[in-house]
């Protein structure tokens, strides 16, 4: 391996391989002169509009239309939900323009719902406005982290949200169950990522919600990594807010509430981080930037055959750029074959085809999977191509499916529980505490004796017939625990 | 008309009427409670949309990777080149974050430069790098004007641009040609815009530019607006930024810098102030979010056929969907007919459909065009859109560059120019001074005598055998004068 590859192994050291594989396969510049704020380098700017177009059709389907609102807050909106002005101590203020302070002061943006819903208070009127559904997409959204790293926590990162207004509570449940279709359809069919769908503890909901629910996946260290979100805010943002509606028989109604947020960053970074191996970034075919890379074999020594290999190259790339595969032939003549190998495999393509003078003298390709490695030589190029793509995502999915399995255990002490948090991370599924309101000292105290978390409650729940693995009363939930990122 | 169209012409009071419309077609609310930062509303935000994804895609096809950098600059990054640092004083500051202020405080960015060519310095090293092409898209950038109106000025605004180094000023010269290419491909031939390529004036070029080279149209009441600007910036960021390069020699040299911008704001304003008219929008069939509406005609008398009109609304609609067709059926049972037509008018669908029970009967549709209402009734339905598509079309490009044509005229006196400013506004063409030195207080006393300025001179340039129209010494050049926005 050449000495611009990864020098560590995946699963000896997560959090090294994971620094390393951002700036080696060129995802992320840290080095931008202001703290906590980063450079999103082309791979991962291509990679993160994919994720957002298919966001974006998924809401769109289910009737959702998308907008755009001012990147700044006023203070007074911010705070106007008392629970959610929770928020205040992260956020970013703008004071000044010029060399003059402004007379107001603004937020930066830490999240959409305060300065969305006094619009919606103006644009919403009759029951014949619901169910009311908007989004924004692509815009960007800050929060003073101390700690940060790059796609998992910044002081900036890019956001996408989904706000619905409804007539009933019922038919905001609906809702959810619709946003975690669409976590289904999006990031475990097309990214190939697994995850399950976990009920918040009353004690870590979202600011100001009635519930939140959310996708939660596993990091390869066992960290659980929330990957969306979606608040049953009830009525707690349509009554401060004044979102109402006359209903059917002219009455006025507050209205019920939800929003959804895939995590874009975080889904890349679970992207990166479940699929990647030690030679770097393993992309599923259809998010790839490039899907297929074409890297020539010539010898100096035999310039006729090389321009063989040249043109044939030329042509083929053409040829499948034409049956629609995103397709680039590195041509590169200051690199040799092996340092474009590894380039390529740092960056994650599918995909590579060899091409030297017996390929191009027998117009076929030699194609090498990203995942492992095996080498096929076709004649059917097109076609092979097809196969293979499906070969390598399938690799990709049982991958990452077995892990997420395995890193999932069971257990009926607090022992057990700390046991299998110290040996093999991941998600320990136990009996826990008779009520929420019981529940935060024992989610407490294991807080403070192993550091995981109480990520929540499956969504199809069975009472279990054991005792709470901390307080030992009768447990009334089976919990998800996790170390969280 | 319905109370809800707008109730001035558009060439008798084209600033009243582009307020309503902007309303009224529910395309931005101003009502937001910061100042000067407006809300994007759905029909705005799918437009402009496709407006950023004709210019990502131009600008790929031209080699050019995306990218994606915060949204904010610290302060000595802004003031690192000195002309430039001109920016200042519209800057807004980010100092606060808490309740705690910043150790250094940071500008929201008003344009890239500054932040970009840092990131360059690292990035680029070789003459094998270059050229070295990317662009940012659909991000926010900040300016404090004091005068705002919805898509034509804002304190926030929808930016999309270009950073491209080379080893040449040469190369950087090809390129400047390669973005006008991009703009007429984007601009004329897909958005039917007309407009003029200029070169500015040397007193009002982009701060820290050798050169700034634009597109310029004319609003309705004849002000120009820019629409984009390509700067040529020789090696004046090269240096401040250090951005350098070994030559083939191995040679550091300072690389040569250009950027492109097109205003997606402006252009988003320009379509909509020139291609509409007196009933609201009218959109090109390409870039129209809804490019056929579908109308039904029911009878409440006569409750059979009503149905048998829905079934067959609902079964064109997905016809023409599998067409390929971006269709909405208006299905909604509290609105007339009369108040759905003046509705999709004012947001510019370029084609009705009209299905009463004789189209149901027969399987035909009524089809309406948007430009002059005319009516055709089709049975071979999907054939006919594309042939009144067309028609369509070549109305919205022929009044867009008839009216600018008209509004472009000829004068050799200063006497003659400001008759035409007042009579007809819009663009005049006149000999103009001897050196671009001498120019300045020409333009000067042009712009105190007539408000009106110096837009630049067209890029094919003929030395005019005539004398300045303000101080009578022979011309050197001749000039597009024009009011502006």
């Amino acid at each position: 391996m050449s000495k611009k590859g990864i020098t560590v192994k995946k699963h000896d050291n997560f959090s090294e391989w994971y620094t390393q594989l951002i700036q080696k396969a060129e995802l992320a510049d840290i080095r931008y002169d202001v703290q906590g704020f980063i450079v999103h380098m082309p791979w991962a700017t291509r990679i993160a509009r994919t994720i957002y177009e298919y966001f974006e059709e998924a809401v769109e389907a289910d009737n959702h239309e998308p907008m755009l609102l001012p990147t700044v807050i006023p203070e007074e909106s911010l705070k106007k939900e008392q629970e959610h002005a929770g928020f205040v101590p992260e956020v970013f203020w703008g004071t000044e323009a010029g060399t003059q302070k402004l007379e107001r002061k603004f937020a930066l943006r830490p999240t959409g719902e305060t300065q969305i819903y006094p619009m919606y208070s103006l644009w919403i009127r009759s029951h014949n406005d619901l169910p009311f559904k908007r989004y924004q997409s692509r815009i960007t959204t800050f929060r003073n982290e101390m700690q940060t790293r790059p796609f998992l926590r910044g002081r900036e990162f890019m956001f996408f949200e989904t706000h619905d207004v409804f007539e009933t509570h019922d038919d905001a449940l609906k809702q959810i169950k619709k946003d975690m279709q669409i976590m289904t359809e999006v990031a475990q069919n097309k990214l190939l990522l697994p995850f399950i769908f976990l009920k918040r503890p009353q004690w870590d909901k979202f600011l100001g919600a009635d519930d939140t629910y959310t996708s939660d996946t596993l990091n390869p260290d066992g960290r659980r990594t929330q990957i969306s979100s979606t608040h049953d805010l009830g009525q707690n943002f349509s009554k401060p807010f004044n979102v109402k509606f006359t209903d059917k028989n002219g009455k006025e109604q507050y209205a019920y509430q939800t929003c959804f947020g895939p995590g874009i960053w975080r889904i890349l970074a679970s992207l990166i981080a479940i699929h990647g191996d030690d030679n770097g970034l393993i992309l599923p075919f259809n998010i790839a930037p490039v899907q297929i890379v074409i890297i020539p074999i010539l010898f100096s020594s035999k310039e006729k055959e090389s321009k063989k290999v040249t043109a044939y190259c030329a042509q083929l790339r053409t040829q499948l750029q034409k049956s629609g595969y995103r397709v680039h032939l590195d041509s590169r003549d200051y690199l040799s074959p092996g340092e474009k190998y590894n380039i390529w495999e740092l960056k994650g393509v599918p995909l590579r085809i060899e091409i030297g003078p017996r390929e191009a003298q027998s117009k076929t390709a030699t194609i090498v999977r990203r995942t492992d490695k095996k080498k096929t030589t076709a004649k059917a190029i097109a076609k092979e191509l097809a196969k293979q793509s499906k070969i390598v995502d399938k690799h990709i999915k049982d991958n990452a499916h077995n892990y997420f399995k395995n890193s999932t255990k069971s257990a009926s002490t607090f022992t057990e529980v700390k046991e299998i948090l110290e040996q093999h991370r991941g998600f320990v599924i136990a009996p826990f505490c008779s009520t929420w309101k019981d529940g935060k000292p024992c989610a407490d105290k294991l807080k403070e004796e192993t550091t995981a978390h109480v990520c929540g409650t499956p969504l199809e729940e069975k009472k279990p017939k054991a005792a709470c693995i901390v307080c030992r009363k009768p447990a009334q939930h089976l919990v998800y625990i996790a170390k969280s990122i």
